[in-house]
């Protein structure tokens, strides 16, 4: 058994509203229960959150130190800026995947960089809900090797 | 009947008591009180919000996104790098008018760069309590100027 | 009775003709026959110029320095590179508002930056026609504020 | 018949007393007279103007607008800076070819820049005198090619 | 049946001997046999190149321009610099995958740059061996919707 | 007797815990426990507060303003981005001294730019919790200093 | 009788297929067709290459240094980066004419700086296949004068 | 006998007015007063032009190539933009002399680039007044060595 | 017993006489009998040197290579610029403590970059006279910190 | 009776041996002649100086602080990196004139920045030796309008 | 006996012929000559390759991998940009001399960057065929030194 | 015969005690013993000088401008910043060969900028006490071919 904190970033509440062209059309809700289907498939237990608030992202990361094996995190607009949470990542030590729906690097300039980025283990983007699911494969992957 | 959100960022709760060779001695009381008086002379209906937190601005704007015609933000230090406000104007779609009481172009050079701006309707800073006064008449004007 | 200078820069007489769906469809014409409707209505004296040429622009200026109690000024491509322009109202010591069409902010790069702003009295920007009407009653607001 | 404005800008009438190892020893009136050879060869009537003012430049561009099929212009010191012929080149949605005797490239790094390049339809330069015939050719086989 | 073409950039037939730290102890022909082993399972035909040449890369794009349903490929040090392989990817119009072993973002300043990141549909950077078995079933989801 | 409202920022709840390589292996506690040491030996009292979320600091910050004599402040990672914690410190009119337990100047480059220092009146950087000693020290040298 | 050297840089082999809305819709074929007829009527001797590799484009520069008279080359790609080209250029000291089909100077900011203008003659982009023709006159008419 | 030509750029009519604390107090009729008393005394001849349009300068710089021997010019608010009065002077071959009443790099950071510097003889700021007197003793210093 | 060098960087004899609104009313002398004071206290033995050399300057820290226990260095200007100071502390192995009286951060731009602050234990700034003072403090703590 | 220090920097005792094509002919023993001659024709007593030791200068210019009314220093080299002399003019309060035999604006980038001009009354530079007369002359008349 | 792979990069191939000024006027082979001789003489057996195929350097670079002792490089115009060979290099682990003709420092500005210099043991520039002697004499030493 | 300066920098007379992964354990004792080794096989003479001051490296260069035929230099710190040095050097006109111990360019940026390198020969760096005796190699062979 393998336990994931997946955490939703600024806005993410909102998709499906929100430009779709760009996001996609499905929901939060939707992108939550495809992540629980495949969970149960992989026996992965999951925690899930969304805020619009940077400290609560932050004590939710805290809060999850000792549960999760692994995190699954789509900062949004936080991944811009959020040294807090970067040194939050940076400093809770558990396998890190950052995930984005839309592919940064084809829109305005200063979302292509990513302040987490260094300090998470790897980066998935550009595949909209896939992202996701990507994202739960690797940590899976990442914590099973390190349990070998 | 036109509604109208207007919200103040952090720090605005001071003014008054704030550097007021810059902000003017204008308290956010009698700034209310003016946007309140100009609207029930234009049959507008107001909600008004202040806060020095990035999520719960947010979580205003997320909650108005039914109910308001129109946003009337002065994000505050805000302006300069919230980009998940940014991104929650974007998807409100909502005609959002940016104000400021001081001219941000003519103070320190982080100033002059709103993230926000590329995404709301237009800007209007530098006339004070006068700029709210001015942003509601702008968001009157631009639904008015939609609905006909 | 308030005196106010209305200067229009290079271009904007071909407003109308001009990319349509940046500047809207209105006239100069039309943007100053509004204009003399609102003034007349609050009791102020306009006069209004287009040019050009740089050069023009400064020497109306000058040449209203006794006269005007305010101006307004939408100084277009000059915005972004006249420092002569920006020197001048400098050295009017008038209340000046500076005034754009469009969001200057949401388009290229280099018209996010107004070498006259730091300057002016205030800024509006993005409304169209409208921006021109805020921009009078601004100017007649600081005016008439100065005045008490 | 297609017709064809010509425009110099600032300086180029005094080409041949101007830096000939820049610029050639070709006189501007020698210049207006291959052009004129070339034009009555291809059957293209010529209006050809030099001006020193960025004023003078944009009214002779828009004083054009109705009667030219194309313009070709080498704006001279102006090609680096002046927003206002850029917008006024936008402005009259003219297929318009920017030419320049020198190779800009292999200059000051402050001529390797042209802000109305971005919205001319292409650019010819380094060719001396022939810069400018090339461009008369170029713009011919452009309106030739719309009007089939 | 999807068809698939996987395309591995310089120095990548060293893995295993090079900077084993930072790219891992994999050797290439083990990596391609884990693709190979995971195409069977999911009913994927794949084609495998490497090379150290950027024309010959660019060759095998063009080459698979007809065959291919999708493209996993990672540049290797191409990513940072080659617009060539980017303007290839973009004439093809096949949806790429864009996997790196490393994190490039945690490395030197000028590997969390890439030109073809624009242009790819998304990346994945950062699992090691892994990251080309999720960009695999990155491309087959992306076909699969495409064909829905 | 002095009053002195020391507050913490994002991340510094984790201290020991989190890398202590670079931030020692001092708890949050045994920094304040000796802080409340050195504060009963100087007759000074303290207000001691940690939080995650930028509004709530501010908020604190303003609650303190007609308490606190003097601020002693590690704004954590917001050091580096929060302009709204910059205006909130900078409208308070409090002597503020900003600590760090590391030397932000021998790390990552962003870590050497702070956008709180310009406003407050002196910064101590590198000493461990010794920093926090030496702030306290500072923050009272300056009000006995304005007593006198 | 004038010898020219034609080189076609990467992916034009892919021209027509490849985003004719920016490339137009002219193959390859097509345009060494109509530089074929031109250069007939005006007793021009062409050779024609066109590769995706640098190295191979460099090759072919060498080979041609003693036959050729001039060189009109589209680097492509190639352009922007290739300072191995560029050298080669500047080895041969042979009249260069560089040419682009789009105009490098409307699209993404990277395609307005050409590594290989500053050591050619003259530089002729966005005139689409007419670029070639133009380019094959630029570069007769230059022998023409040094023979001259 | 010498031949001087004076020029003053924008807004230098306007001395004396024009903010006293930057520029002083003289006026633009006591400084040309000072210029020809010191001309007398020294047997030079001057023409002296004010002109707020650059275009009006640079056809006074023009019109002056054959009967000036030296130029003395304060560029004003041009001298950190107008690269077409710097290809002027440049064209004109004559020795130039570029004067300013305040010392332009003690001011915003834009007015100490000017680029009409690296093509006039020498440069002289700082001085009010005085700058244009010892401009003057400049020029005739160069003309008298050159004509030993 | 603690030995510490304390060095005064260029400029610093002139304290007093120099700009007092910036550093203060406060000698040279008597910052120098402060330290006395409090190293007596503390039973530190001093060794203080100024000099207006940054030769002198590093022949004094290899100086007191063998001597002393600890720096306090206030390097004046060199802190922006002198590598050579940089790089002879790093080569001290001593424990350094950087000292400035004024806040370098609310000053000049080139002022809040220290070139030696990436290399010593800690920096001190904006407290005038008591920097120097808590410099000592903080020297004095890191080595019994050692010694434990 | 007017005192003047004139400090001449590092290498400017090799004038005449050096790069004569940049900083002329004369010696630098030929250009304190000149100044001598100017000076008892004005009434001027001067004191001269020269080395390469940026400490050796700072202590010429501490020690002229009580004698000297005016300062008229080539900074040389150091003009572009010296804060230290920079901040000792600073210190001094005494009007300062920076002189250049060069044209420091026509040659490489950074001879362009002067860290030096900020602080001083007013520079002048390219005019050769006849730079260090007009440079005695500007002070003279700084000091004689002081007096008046 | 030493073995070492000498590798020249594009271009190299037209030494003499090649801008003489700046490369000098020895040929390609009387460079190889000369270091056959000097490997004669130190018992070093060469294998000597030049292309101007970024890809087949690489191949060259690997397929010497397990016969090199070192290598000597001269990367030509690839030392600027080609980050594919600096990664082939720093997968080697072979001791490695970057070798230039010219001194690359004292020209266009972007040949002051090697890309390849931080991966390599050392760098010698500016002795025309001396660099490579040098070269092969800094290879042998390093190699001996590591054999001892 | 052949005269050869030999300057060392600051801080490099404390060699071997100085980080010794980065510079080596060599001291300069022995470097300077194996320099005078080699230069008697040579049959040269050399004098050999280290300061820690700028000022007193430019007086060395200076007293040895007509003794010595070359200059081995290694600025140590200076390298970086020092333009007093680069003047003396350029003016000098003797052949210079500048030398660093350590690869300078894969170190901290700001190392990997050296102000000298444009005016000397050629640059030999990274392969430790062997770059003095290669330094001393090429100057050596610089001065033979002068003399041929």
């Amino acid at each position: 058994m393998i336990r994931v904190l997946v955490l939703h970033g600024p806005n993410l509440n909102f998709l499906g509203r929100r430009e779709p062209d760009i996001y996609g059309s499905n929901t939060l809700d939707e992108i939550n229960q495809r992540l629980q289907d495949l969970a149960r498939q992989m026996n992965i237990e999951l925690q899930i959150l969304q805020s619009n608030s940077e400290g609560a992202l932050i004590d939710a990361l805290q809060g999850a130190a000792d549960w999760a094996d692994a995190v699954v995190i789509n900062p949004g607009a936080y991944t811009h800026y959020s040294i807090a949470i970067r040194d939050c990542l940076a400093s809770l030590r558990l396998p890190t995947v950052e995930v984005h729906l839309s592919n940064i690097y084809s829109r305005e300039d200063f979302r292509s960089h990513s302040v987490v980025a260094p300090v998470v283990m790897g980066q998935i983007s550009g595949f909209g809900l896939e992202s996701y699911l990507l994202g739960l494969r690797a940590a899976a992957a990442v914590v099973n090797e390190a349990r070998r």
